[in-house]
């Protein structure tokens, strides 16, 4: 059968690397913030060995930014995460959970301050800017709350710091982890932060409408060639293995950060004002979250995409589901990433995976994956 | 060179009637909502004749209610637009811009009053329920804003009356345009709209997680081969041609409803309390919007896809943007969608449009479009 497209619209924006992109050979799009976000170039497997071996280039414009500014900017993004951001100092990030009244996921981006009374909110899929704009408008706090246009393109890979210096000078190797400085490029300064969805190393530069991004988009590859620098994107296999979750894949606005297993930064004993405080120390009080995010290696043949979540049973009965998953090659195993039921979260707990092709044997585990 | 595919996962949520369609031969897909919304099957062109001659069966799951519920759900809905919905009687729809503080288009949905104080919000393409949701809990309304899981599936063509109601009964006929009745299938009672995203007239039927809902897919199917019942869905010429606009593509969080041509669900001359009155008063007060959605027919071969904003000019200076285009079998002409200028808005006015395969020469017409 003829796997479907993706039929494009202005409504799926388009990004500034899009064109290069599909000339580059992007095999599959997925729609991410109302923006088209690559999936595959040569293959999933393919690409996951050359983005742990050498250096890529991603178009992750679509991690948007929500800018908040103005006199109580710093108010409002503490009303929206359970993370405390008064020790976030400006030219730091923070990857921080966004929750509602109910202590349920919104979102969790990282957050990276650019002033005292400016920051950016570098978004998951959901339109936090209208969550936002909707709290400021009704508390009455002078805030400003909009969408400048601005997303990454993002370096990652073992080679990163090399080929990102040739590009922007040896400032690069400098930049702490969730750190940023404000380089110049073709006379114009871009944030570059070290970060990124994958756990191999590498950096995000934020880029607007600027001309310059496209050229720094081409000076990459044009200095990369000796480092095998090639187009890619988040790969489904090494963000599991790492255990990078994705919101609305992972967990979703039915989830809690507990359940999430981010409860580093749920920062209860500090005393900042955040929506969801009730929700989430009653559910701290009470025992803690029924439900927790775990890995899970199965038996079996290469496992197919996980496009619905699969159950996961302990002796028959339910015990979870898994949300992501894939044939890991380095650890010649299936692995998953499950939420997965207090009866059945110890790791070592065996457990079955009910995938679309059948029922296969599997064992919970910690996270992030590791070799064994 | 090979269409790229689209990558599916949970996040990108698949409908009850996914795995119909998929056996259907669904050849692209979009996401909508975070859902899969399909776009075409046997192609555009073929699609649209079976459409204006037969009736289909579409999956629009993707329209996902957000429900308001509560004392002060009414207030809520009346905040959230400029359309006057004290009108709106129980049992009633109402097409209804969404904006913001700024008078921008936040969506537009249809609104159904299911009684006073609970409401269907019919979404577009953004995430309504996260502002519905920080308005009233920033302004401390008792009213619950939510998403119950709710989207409708549509049947739509010349048929829809004839194909229904040998599976629903007679009673559909009755149905008021915009009108709604609650109908059971299968024991299970399911709200019925006479609504639908084309202009060859139908019903919209919402469905939650009953099993119902996909009994009535395949009884819709079982009773309609006589009529020629197929599957569908939206159909980009047919609603050019009848002027649907699509939020995301047609116009943005950056446009009014007066550049929406919405001018009579702006009613500011009820004495009703709405977010953006002060700003629609305002550009109505200073002449009214400098901009406006018309329609363009221009010649040439038949129209690529318009992936991103085409410019439109007249004698050479810029006069707008092209957002929706397509060839138009009926009207043997291609047709679009435009956000036009003051200077070049008056039907009639020749334009040119620069499409990515060339300049072609156009006309400036009203909506929706008709024979010559």
């Amino acid at each position: 059968m003829h796997e479907p497209v993706i039929s494009i619209s202005r409504r799926t924006r388009r990004t500034p690397f899009s064109s290069r992109i599909e000339a580059q050979g992007v095999g599959g799009f997925t729609v991410y913030n109302h923006m088209l976000l690559p999936t595959f170039f040569r293959g999933l497997e393919e690409d996951y060995h050359h983005l742990k071996r050498h250096v890529q280039v991603w178009d992750v414009t679509c991690e948007q930014q929500v800018e908040v500014a103005g006199p109580d900017a710093a108010r409002l993004v503490q009303l929206m995460t359970p993370r405390d951001i008064s020790r976030l100092a400006p030219g730091r990030c923070a990857y921080a959970p966004l929750v509602d009244e109910t202590g349920g996921m919104i979102n969790d981006p990282v957050i990276l301050r650019l002033a005292d009374d400016r920051f950016w909110i570098s978004l998951a899929d959901s339109d936090v800017a209208l969550w936002g704009k909707g709290l400021a408008l009704g508390l009455g706090l002078d805030a400003r709350v909009f969408e400048p246009g601005v997303g990454p393109i993002a370096v990652q890979g073992p080679k990163a710091d090399d080929l990102l210096s040739r590009v922007l000078g040896d400032e690069v190797r400098d930049i702490r982890f969730f750190g940023f400085a404000v380089l110049p490029f073709a006379g114009h300064p871009f944030v570059v932060a070290r970060s990124g969805w994958s756990k191999q190393g590498g950096f995000e530069i934020y880029i607007d409408d600027a001309p310059g991004g496209q050229a720094l988009w081409d000076a990459l590859f044009a200095a990369g060639g000796d480092l095998c620098a090639g187009p890619g994107c988040p790969n489904l296999i090494e963000r599991i293995e790492g255990a990078l979750l994705s919101h609305g894949n992972d967990m979703t606005l039915a989830n809690n950060p507990f359940e999430c297993a981010l409860d580093r930064f749920v920062n209860l004993e500090s005393p900042v004002e955040f929506i969801g405080r009730d929700a989430l120390e009653r559910i701290r009080d009470s025992g803690g979250p029924d439900r927790i995010i775990r890995g899970i290696r199965f038996d079996g043949a290469a496992a197919p995409a996980c496009v619905e979540p699969w159950p996961v049973l302990r002796s028959g009965a339910p015990a979870g589901q898994v949300t992501s998953a894939a044939w890991s090659p380095d650890l010649a195993t299936n692995i998953a990433l499950a939420m997965v039921e207090r009866s059945a979260w110890d790791p070592g707990t065996p457990v079955s995976v009910a995938s679309p092709d059948g029922t296969r044997d599997g064992e919970v585990t910690t996270l992030p994956f590791t070799g064994r």
